[in-house]
């Protein structure tokens, strides 16, 4: 394979999830595509390490000192919904149905991992519940050992505060079965169980 | 989302079998990586659309005139087969046992799609046969319509030289089972037979 072509593969192949027969197909894409294309896509990559930063306020992606949502003067600045990536950010965000604010705390605690507090941003959450005007955090973190216990972590450190924790629901997904749903999801889901 | 991230997303979003989810999951792999990472993809790129060029003989991509094949002197000259693309090549290159030398067409005549022979590099390959040395030029596009029009026409074109057309066979792939195999394919299969 030519340098240049064997170059780009592998370039493509470090990203998660692409393996080596797509990066192959990638790169020959690029090859037949005009320069246009592989010129945009080098510069979206530039711009993004070079623009990008978190937010000053919630650590989402922004150009600015403050992300959209930050900035959005619509939104409801009580309520505070915490995640571990902006990716979770995101898909709440595409539900169109949350109006408050976020955290990103950028991880999750993980003490067999080393992962502390301190390498997440729930010190800054602290911070900005400690400066008022926050009423309720809600804990959206993911439900397994990691999520829970940074949910846990947070807990505690919010606890001097006169603010509502409160967590996401856990149970059964929209139009799952409950015969295919492992004991994990059941037991979560009849926990979780509301009078009707 | 913002507007740096939205832009790589929508430039990973442009490539073959890459969907908008899998294009956001990369731009976030990019966002939390190193500069380095986008940095180096950023610049192979560039670098394959600036250096890689097609081989002057066989229109396989190289950074020189002439590409890894055909300035390799432990090539069998006297043998040329006939691929439609430069993946078609890397597959066959793969399996290490074909010795000879290439010929890519960049494509495949398709008279219902407008595009003619003068469209591929059948001319250039009527050319190397031409200036002799050539004993056999083996055919492998694809077993399809497009790839059937295109052997048929080359074999047209070869005519008035004194070569050896062949085509590479077409029948059951190995370890595929007869009851699963599609008519088509079985009726290559047998035409195709063989004593044993």
């Amino acid at each position: 394979m030519s340098e240049t072509l064997e170059r780009l593969v592998g370039e493509f192949a470090k990203l998660p999830g692409i393996g080596r027969k797509t990066a192959q197909r990638l790169a020959l894409y690029i090859l037949k595509s005009g320069g246009d294309e592989a010129r945009s896509l080098a510069a979206a990559l530039i711009d993004l390490k070079e623009k990008a930063r978190p937010c000053r306020e919630c650590s989402n992606i922004t150009e600015e000192e403050l992300c959209g949502v930050c900035s959005d003067t619509r939104r409801d600045t009580t309520r505070i919904l915490v995640v571990e990536e902006i990716s979770d950010l995101m898909a709440v965000e595409a539900t169109r149905e949350y109006k408050g604010l976020y955290h990103v705390l950028m991880g999750a605690i993980s003490p067999i991992d080393g992962i502390g507090p301190d390498d997440t941003t729930a010190g800054k959450l602290v911070e900005r519940v400690k400066r008022g005007g926050v009423e309720e955090v809600i804990l959206a973190t993911n439900p397994n050992l990691r999520g829970e216990a940074t949910a846990l972590y947070i807990t505690g450190a919010l606890k001097p505060y006169k603010v509502k924790v409160t967590r996401i629901a856990y149970g059964m997904p929209m139009g799952g079965a409950l015969e295919y749903a492992d004991s994990g999801t059941l037991i979560k889901s009849l926990e979780g169980r509301r009078e009707v």
